[in-house]
Parts: structure tokens; C-alpha cells; sequence
């Protein structure tokens, strides 16, 4: 089973974050990435259509004989049960997420900036508070964020100004940690830091589910043999294609060179 | 058949501003709009998707027994059909746009902002070179200015910013005349007018609609007998809905004051 690849999806490209974090912790792994854009955004789904959804993805990631799917959706995380881990390991980025975020905050007062529909989900309040009922937590909806990252505009005064508008209440709050509760979000790190400033911790739950996933695979004795190795291969499925899937895919994937996008059809193959 | 409202759809909220110009245009008509909120945005959806939600949308003002029905998403009317107004008018925003555009455009060059998808899709190019094929049409795609309305950010420096961005390279191509491709953005009207100045015609395809649809009904004897009072009625249904909804819904209305959203399963219903 260890030179089986590693199974990670999301409605869109964003989860190419996740994909990059899972690459350098695991650079010798196989990784294969799907993409649902013909379905996103989940975030306005209902529960049983991301069931639906989240059913289906990992079928077909198991047809592709995946040893473990990461979720990388944090919609499709938040509705997440341990029954789908029954054959093999299925991992969201929420609990992981909250935990990185618990450990780093040594003044109990946490942020966190996603979607709207994350933000009204409550998933990361839930997680935290569940981890500790003493944690302060306060969101922030930043719905400019996600086309701000698909235009480019990573670096670029105009987004430095909507970031410190973002986040101005949550310092104001005097929070030391920060979630940053959706997968484009990354790619504002810099941008985000200069608002920051260095005293407060940053938390990619992406990062944070490659730690896990890590230690998952470690405990179960299914990582690849050669393991410093920096050889794994990654292939990326979408449900749907535009013309500018591939440069934003290259964008989040950067420095990793893109090998094409595939698309599939769900319906057909599952 | 004077007395029945006119029906009105869009996939979200940002439809309440063609709304608007048709209660402008139309003080003494009921109004039932209906916001497909469940299901947005349209403009990821297949075109066989597309005309299921089309004939479920107008199956439903149907059955609210209106007159007429304006179809205020782009997308939507886009695939649109004469055979859709076969027992009742079906009119889209895309043409009436089109030929208000080139009726204003004295030098025929015609400056087109959308969402992604509406610039992806060329309907108001080929709808425009249809009309006249000498007309230069320049598209520019502005994924930031629906989040920046639903933001409530209309007035903001940071919002001009983003336009001044947005219309410099349609600026630079020399046009006289701007379609508003997407319904939230009569809403950017004033911060838009600052980047074009008095030169540049602003044409609405939510009042161009509006025109059209007063011509057919008085064509076919359909207004209310007495066309001057004020007292119309506007019920508005979304098929989903969001702490967000009210506000942003008062927002596109106002001054016209929202009188609640009722909240309707197109599933039971149609």
C-alpha cells in the first residue's frame, strides 16, 4: 500500500494550497488532486448535497487507489463524520486547523477570516471551543479575498488596503493567532503578515492537515520507503475547464510546474 | 389580464435593481420577483441546467398568474428562446441592452463589464455585432464588483480604486458608451461616472428591459388602466435564505422600502 498516491479534493483550485503544503512535507508522496469546479461554490449547498458531493469525490479518488483523502473544502470538512473513514483514512482541514491554532495561541484569543458561508457555519468556533471552552474566537467574513487571489493581485497596495480593512476588528480584539479559514487564503501570506506584523501566528490549515496526515500514515506504516526523495508525481483532475483554470492553478501551485489539467465527468465515472 | 402582476427573476438579489427601474418606469404594476438564491450563481451551470431553472423559474411566476416576466440575470437570457413566449412575453436583459447601447453610441465603440462568465460567454458581443457589425465592442471581465456591492462598499475610496483599474484599459480603447453587464452594478453607477465622466453613456440593461416591456404591454392593451398611481405592490420569494439576504436585498430596493423576503421550495412548488 505505501507507493499507493494520496487523494486530496476541493470545489475548486484553491486546494492547490493544500496540495503544495502536502508536497513539501511529503515530497517523495503520489498525489492525485480533484477539483469539483463544475459544482463549486459548495458553500451555499445543503448538507445533503455536500454529502452528495463529498460521496462521490471520494469514490472517485478511491477508483484511483488512493491510501488516504485529504478534504481539503473547508464546506465539505465541516460536514465530515468519521463513519467515511471506514476503508481508508479521510481527513478534513477544520479539526486540524483549530488544533495548529489552539496549540499557537498562548493568550487564548484566536482569529479567523474565511468565507461568508464559513463564517456563518460556526465550523471553526465549534472545533475551537470544543478544544478548549476558555478560547476567545472572532470572525471575520472577507468575501473581496478569493477574487482579489484570482485576479492576481497577491501583491498589490490595493489588496494590502481591503486586508488591513479585514482585519483592523480582529487586532482591535487583540488576537495572537489567526486561522486562515479558507484554501486561496495562503496566498495572501505576505500580504496578510504586513498587517500582522511578526507577534501574531499565522495558521494554514492546510499545513496543518499535511502534519496530520504525516503522522497517520507514519503510525499506520504507509509512507513511501525513500521518503527524502523528491520524485512523487501529482496529477489534477477538474469537473469542468475555462480558460483560466490553468494560469490560476499555476498561480497557487508556483514553484511547482503545472503538467495540465484533466477533466472528468463524476456522473460518468462514479 | 391588466390587474396581474409582472414577473421578475434573477439567480440572486442583485436582479431588485432592474426591479427597481421597472417600478420606476411602471409606479402602478404589481411586481413578483423571485431570487433563485438557493441555487446561484448561474453562471457555472450548464445551458442544459440553465434552461431547467429557466422553465422552473417561469413555471413558478406562472403559476403567481403574472402578465409578463423579465428575466434579470445575464446568464439566464442568454439562452433564452422566442419559443419561451409562447402563452406569456419572456423578455431578457440582453437585447433591450444591446440596443440601447448601439442607439447611443455615436462613435460605435461599445465598452462591455461582466462577471467572468458573461465575458466568457460573448453574449453582448454577439448580440451587439448582430445589430451592426461595424461596432467594436471591448470587454472587460470585474470579478470584484459584485463582493465590493454585497459589501455595501459603493462609496469607498477603495471601490473607486478598483474601477479606475477595471475601465482604464476600456478607457484607453476609445469607447463612448458602457454597458452595465451584470445586475448589481447600476449600483456602482455614481462611483463608475466618477472614472468615465459626462462623455461616456452608462446604459443599464435592467431599464432598457424595462422600456421594452412597457412597449409590449401597451402594444397589446396590458398596463393598468390608470398607468400614474404610485400604489403597485412588490412581493419578493428567494429559494434560500441568509442572515445577509434582508440587508443586502434593502440595499438594491432603496428608497423603495422592503417589505420581507418569503422564503419558497421551487421543488414543492413547480
Amino acid at each position: 500500500m505505501n507507493d499507493q498516491p494520496i487523494g486530496i479534493f476541493d470545489s475548486g483550485l484553491g486546494g492547490l494550497t493544500a496540495l503544495k503544503a502536502l508536497k513539501e512535507k511529503l515530497p517523495s508522496e503520489d498525489f492525485i488532486y480533484l477539483g469539483d469546479t463544475a459544482r463549486l461554490p459548495y458553500g451555499n449547498k445543503s448538507p445533503r448535497t455536500l454529502k452528495k458531493y463529498l460521496e462521490q469525490n471520494v469514490a472517485f479518488l478511491t477508483q484511483q487507489n488512493v491510501k488516504a483523502v485529504v478534504v481539503a473544502c473547508n464546506s465539505a470538512s465541516s460536514i465530515l463524520t468519521p463513519e467515511f473513514s471506514k476503508s481508508i483514512p479521510i481527513l478534513g482541514v477544520i479539526e486540524p486547523g483549530a488544533k495548529a491554532a489552539h496549540q499557537a495561541s498562548a493568550l487564548r484569543r484566536i482569529g479567523v477570516i474565511a468565507t461568508s458561508t464559513t463564517v456563518n457555519q460556526r465550523a471553526y468556533v465549534q472545533a475551537l471551543t470544543q478544544l478548549d471552552d476558555r478560547l476567545m474566537v472572532y470572525q471575520q467574513a472577507c468575501p473581496l479575498l478569493v477574487p482579489l487571489v484570482e485576479e492576481g493581485w497577491q501583491d498589490d497596495p490595493l489588496t494590502n488596503l481591503v486586508i488591513y480593512r479585514y482585519l483592523t476588528p480582529l487586532l482591535e480584539n487583540a488576537i495572537d493567532t489567526l486561522i486562515m479559514g479558507c484554501t486561496h487564503y495562503p496566498m495572501l501570506r505576505p500580504a496578510i503578515e504586513k498587517v500582522t506584523g511578526p507577534h501574531i501566528q499565522l495558521i494554514d490549515p492546510g499545513a496543518a492537515v499535511a502534519d496530520e496526515l504525516t503522522k497517520v500514515l507514519e503510525n499506520s506504516n504507509q509512507l513511501k520507503k525513500d521518503r527524502q526523495n523528491n520524485d512523487g508525481k501529482i496529477k489534477i483532475y477538474t469537473t469542468d475547464v475555462n480558460k483560466d483554470f490553468e494560469t490560476i492553478a499555476q498561480r497557487f501551485l508556483s514553484p511547482i510546474k503545472l503538467d495540465g489539467l484533466e477533466q472528468i465527468d463524476l456522473n460518468d465515472k462514479v
